[in-house]
């Protein structure tokens, strides 16, 4: 996708170097990072210079690269699957590059899949995206290599020269949305406003969204999700206003030995997520401000699960499944 | 109610002078202003020191008297009245207070009317007030002159020695549950967590939560109201949850000449309320930081329109109200 006018990808191979969009930087500094070596490019995942499961996959694979040609493949792949020791993505992508005959070659067809499979969900999406979109959180090309999940079938509606208009939700406590996803959209040059999270229903009940499009971190066999805290409230509002809500993501995140959302855990992560807000002060500095009152606590689950009822599709690389699809679809 | 141990109330005259808490500088410091004349007061109703409708006819009670020992009274009644022109509250305090015989009696009245209809919308409000309670936005006693509305049952069972864990929604953009509400419950002692407004539909799928309390800024007589930006997405999932939904407001928020929601105009304040975040800095220092994506815009309603088939009940200092009961209840 387009930064500046400029296309890009978050993970790239360039002579032997990963580059890495800084991702600690955004939205306020656009900077590309090299990894010269597959320890730098490890560091780069643990520090979240790059997030986002595909994107980390994609890191991780050009990593064991860079390990295969160093000569040191087992210690390569001991020091990148210890980076985040819950990313499957980048487990199955350290394992793939190993057992391959040529690791760069198949590195990078980790990374190409990946835009690929973006790019066709954007194609299937587009087919049932509206005019007037609501977004949750970032399922953008920045978590991704390119293109993006939920918003992959905007930007195609977009290219295709028809008219849309994102509404894109702070997504506090993290604030995703308005950091992330506003950053991406406005550099590909797509209509939108962000709003808080509580206004979403505000702008349903008034008529003035189409279709609901979000993301996915884990999909049970029953089509319960788990995604983004948030989430959830905006599938039931979508449910209560009449407006068709939509689940973005490739094949791998179901999960079809998670039978339904109660297998499913939630990490609660720490209450200075709330309480704390960082941002750009007039002076140019990037600051952490407390945002509440002294000496009282917050809680902060960081992801919800939508109950499968909710959604009215998934949208996958393979195309638009119903909820009973999930299951019956034969594995790859 | 209580701060740091002793009671205050948010508005109270002391010898010819209105002391206020300033409001603008809460939840960071806490001070009280003191206004020795219907000028000085005037501002303060304009400068937001004090806000909140029951709050600000208070004040604007209380100023007026000071016009009217002044000998200033038709003075006074303009300058007041042009502070915040469409506080309907402030007109009814600045009106009755010059039409009295003893213009201090008959403000302090006015303030003592709203500490008793807050203190009864607390007493009926805790009969149905659970242990585990969801609130939006502030619509405590910084917003009245003392006790609350929605907060007042809180309060009520707190003090009467029944366990309370209340939930305070951060109410993005201003933050009013997460500076004000949370201030409020601190000093009282109220066990709380700040929430971000995502999480709220969170604890309710998961049984945390017994009933939700809100304010309102205008009830119409079939009972849709008007009430903070996010009021609609907590009512919403309440109802998909099966959760109590209560709406404490002393009658002056009834508008009978309102037939219905569609009747409510709804204020679009700037976005920057959005884009940025005060906060206090780690140098003790309050700044203003960019919290979104650098020229993107936000779209910022600021309250919305929760329909009355969302509400189990209304509770004013009459009672409480089922929504039919809302039109043929008496007028006073």
């Amino acid at each position: 996708m387009l930064v500046g006018g400029k296309p890009y990808r978050t993970v790239r191979w360039e002579k032997g170097s990963v580059k890495l969009i800084e991702q600690n930087l955004l939205p306020f500094k656009f900077k590309i990072a090299t990894c010269r070596n597959f320890g730098e490019t490890a560091e780069a995942i643990r520090n979240m210079t790059v997030r986002g499961a595909p994107a980390i996959g994609a890191a991780a694979g050009f990593a064991m690269a860079q390990a295969v040609l160093a000569g040191k493949p087992k210690q390569g792949a001991k020091t990148i699957k210890a980076t985040r020791p819950t990313a499957v993505d980048l487990f199955h992508a350290v394992d793939r590059v190993a057992a391959a005959d040529d690791a760069v070659e198949e590195a990078q067809a980790i990374a190409d899949e990946n835009v690929r499979a973006c790019e066709r969900i954007g194609t299937f999406g587009e087919k049932l995206c509206g005019a007037r979109v609501l977004t949750h959180c970032n399922a953008g090309w920045l978590a991704c290599v390119d293109w993006g999940t939920a918003l992959a079938p905007i930007y195609k509606r977009h290219r295709k020269g028809k008219r849309v208009f994102v509404y894109a939700d702070e997504t506090r406590p993290r604030s995703q949305g308005a950091r992330l996803t506003a950053w991406e959209l406005r550099n590909e040059g797509v209509p939108h406003a962000i709003i808080a999270d509580n206004a979403a229903a505000y702008f349903m009940q008034r008529g003035k969204i189409d279709c609901v499009f979000v993301g996915a971190d884990r999909i049970a066999a029953n089509g319960d999700f788990a995604n983004k805290i948030g989430t959830l409230e905006k599938a039931v509002c979508a449910k209560e206003f009449g407006i068709p809500f939509y689940v973005c993501a490739p094949e791998t995140t179901i999960d079809r030995k998670c039978k339904n959302g109660s297998g499913i855990k939630i990490e609660e992560r720490d209450g200075d997520e709330v309480l704390y807000q960082r941002g750009l002060c007039d002076d140019g500095k990037i600051r952490r401000v407390r945002v509440c009152s002294p000496k009282s606590h917050a809680r902060n689950p960081a992801f919800d699960v939508t109950p499968a009822k909710l959604v009215t599709a998934y949208v996958t690389e393979r195309g638009v499944l119903k909820r009973g699809n999930l299951i019956r679809l034969p594995r790859k």
